[in-house]
């Protein structure tokens, strides 16, 4: 099995591997080395807000995953804190393993944890199994995800 | 016209007012005085966090509308950074008078203004007009917004 940590500096390559390696994300992002400058800031910035939380599924020293979350303070449904999962990513050659699952299942927790009222993700339109995932997780698709590039 | 202003504690009864103003937030808010302290909670996590912006219309002293911003940093996309709004909202009687174009249009320009690279939200799907809206002024319906109550 493998572990669920805090992600650290170290990771960030295999972090970027493990965005690149996606249908969607092969496209935008720089596996180059040294790492794209811009990771690092992002790191930074994750690392130092208390309502991050960024993880990896280590095994036995593999990066093997990754998540997100951003625990969001609001007004809306009596003041309640939302746990917003994003960045969700698998290695490709460990897929279907179960991994997700995992990782997902201690996502809501750690929003639990924290005392959110909800756990909240947007999953590309075109990621249809992925939505089939994260239904059999308890996820109801009841909103439009609409996003602008700026 | 109106004021796009920070919202401050004195706002806040106004705020609930308006989220509650509303087909679906109806149900899950309380417009009860003394003001629920959830509330206020939330408002002061919402105050001290530099990643957060909650902000009132402001038409000569009577709050209108509101809107609130989560700057998100992320690693994806070369670690761009996401501007977030949630908890849109026009006062029921100052509907289709522009204003919530003007509030979106503004909120878009402060996630410009802290670098972010994508402005996103999510919506409820049976808010069709809102999708139009929405998609005037250039979001598109690219992901499926999925929600899990805790």
């Amino acid at each position: 099995m493998f572990d669920i940590r805090q992600a650290t500096r170290d990771d960030l390559p295999a972090i970027v591997g493990l965005l690149a390696d996606d249908d969607l994300g092969s496209a935008r992002e720089d596996t180059g080395t040294p790492l794209n400058p811009g990771y690092l800031t992002a790191f930074e910035a994750i690392a130092r807000d208390p309502n991050q939380l960024l993880v990896v599924a280590d095994d036995h020293g593999a990066v093997v995953g990754c998540l997100q979350i951003t625990f969001i303070p609001g007004l809306s449904r009596k003041g309640a804190w939302r746990g917003q999962i994003e960045s969700v990513r698998v290695a490709s050659q460990r897929r279907s393993a179960g991994i997700g699952r995992v990782l997902i299942e201690w996502a809501i927790a750690k929003c639990r944890d924290r005392g959110c009222g909800s756990a909240q993700l947007t999953s590309d339109k075109s990621r249809a199994r992925a939505h089939a995932f994260y239904a059999r997780l308890g996820f109801v698709a009841s909103h439009e995800g609409m996003k602008l590039k700026l």
